[in-house]
């Protein structure tokens, strides 16, 4: 049995590293990147490149952004009494879909982790509490993840936050959209009886 | 609701036009992409870049080669009585990993098929046709896929083989290994009924 040459092993190996990609999917890539007759190689390579080399974090928000400002900084129709503070710029993607924020937004750039050792200084929050200062808004809501290190997150941000005298909430926790009781794990149901509302 | 930023979008764009890349697996893999502090992505672009560039068909065979001949050209210690015909350089690699085929091969490039407008002269068999008639081995193995456009392929290769007074033979169909009878279809419960081997 031959081996693959060295440099479609490369390509495999490097197609790997990519998320929920195992060695079957990364093999069928590697093949579809050298048979297609198509410039789709070329366009991939060109795609990462320019994402890469031209877009970087916004200055006020850490939001992708391809000039200083990203293109939600820049856009003075929205309510600059409403922030929303999230874990990674990926989030402010997905609360953009979701279409029911019309607040500005700050990107931590991750969560604290002691056992992986992320602390505050690892993340943009001492950024967050100078803007907080200077522009207080009335309210920020701490759209973090519902597990450990968001919790943790947004119990260490409350207080910081609260000395500008805003408000400060989080997201609600409960069964997702569409999801029966019987998906719901004991803790999920446990804040969603909690958090009842009344209709 | 904001739009993603252009150059973000355009790396969506590039990752679906790979296999089995949908929407949601190309914003995923696109975040992972930028936020991504290692160097994953310069590595999946040299990687592709060299692969696309150093790669090219053998001379000889068509497989994937670095140098003029693939890595199985090379190796002397095959049995040069058996040459076995495959669709694509990716079959090559397949048979190889099966790991019972001792011989050398033939990349055809494809196989026929009129209503893609893919003819003989599409394929790499003016070639094939030249090795087997400067150097005629013992058997020809038509290793091509068991739908309508392998048949044909091997159809019409079959004679034109047979002019270099060669053994020519195909792929056994069956039942898959592991596979129950429940599982295949009527097709090739019939092909493996028309074949049953005594034992």
């Amino acid at each position: 049995m031959i081996d693959y040459p060295p440099l479609f092993q490369e390509l495999i190996d490097a197609l790997r590293l990519l998320p929920s990609v195992g060695p079957r999917s990364a093999e069928r890539l590697a093949l579809f990147l050298l048979q297609n007759p198509s410039a789709v190689g070329d366009r991939l390579v060109g795609a990462i490149q320019s994402a890469r080399q031209r877009i970087h974090p916004c200055v006020q928000c850490g939001f992708f952004a391809e000039s200083d400002l990203c293109a939600v900084c820049r856009d003075s129709s929205r309510d600059a009494q409403l922030l929303c503070v999230v874990e990674q710029p990926g989030d402010v993607l997905k609360l953009e879909k979701a279409g029911s924020w019309r607040g500005y937004y700050h990107v931590l750039g991750g969560r604290l982790s002691p056992l992986d050792d992320i602390g505050p200084e690892d993340l943009a929050i001492a950024p967050l509490l100078e803007r907080v200062k200077k522009n207080p808004p009335l309210e920020a809501v701490l759209a973090l993840g519902a597990d450990v290190e968001g919790e943790t997150t947004a119990l260490y941000l409350t207080p910081l936050l609260k000395q500008s005298g805003i408000r400060v909430s989080r997201l609600a926790t409960g069964l997702p959209a569409g999801g029966g009781l019987e998906y719901a794990d004991s803790v999920t149901l446990g804040y969603a009886l909690s958090g009842r509302q009344e209709i």
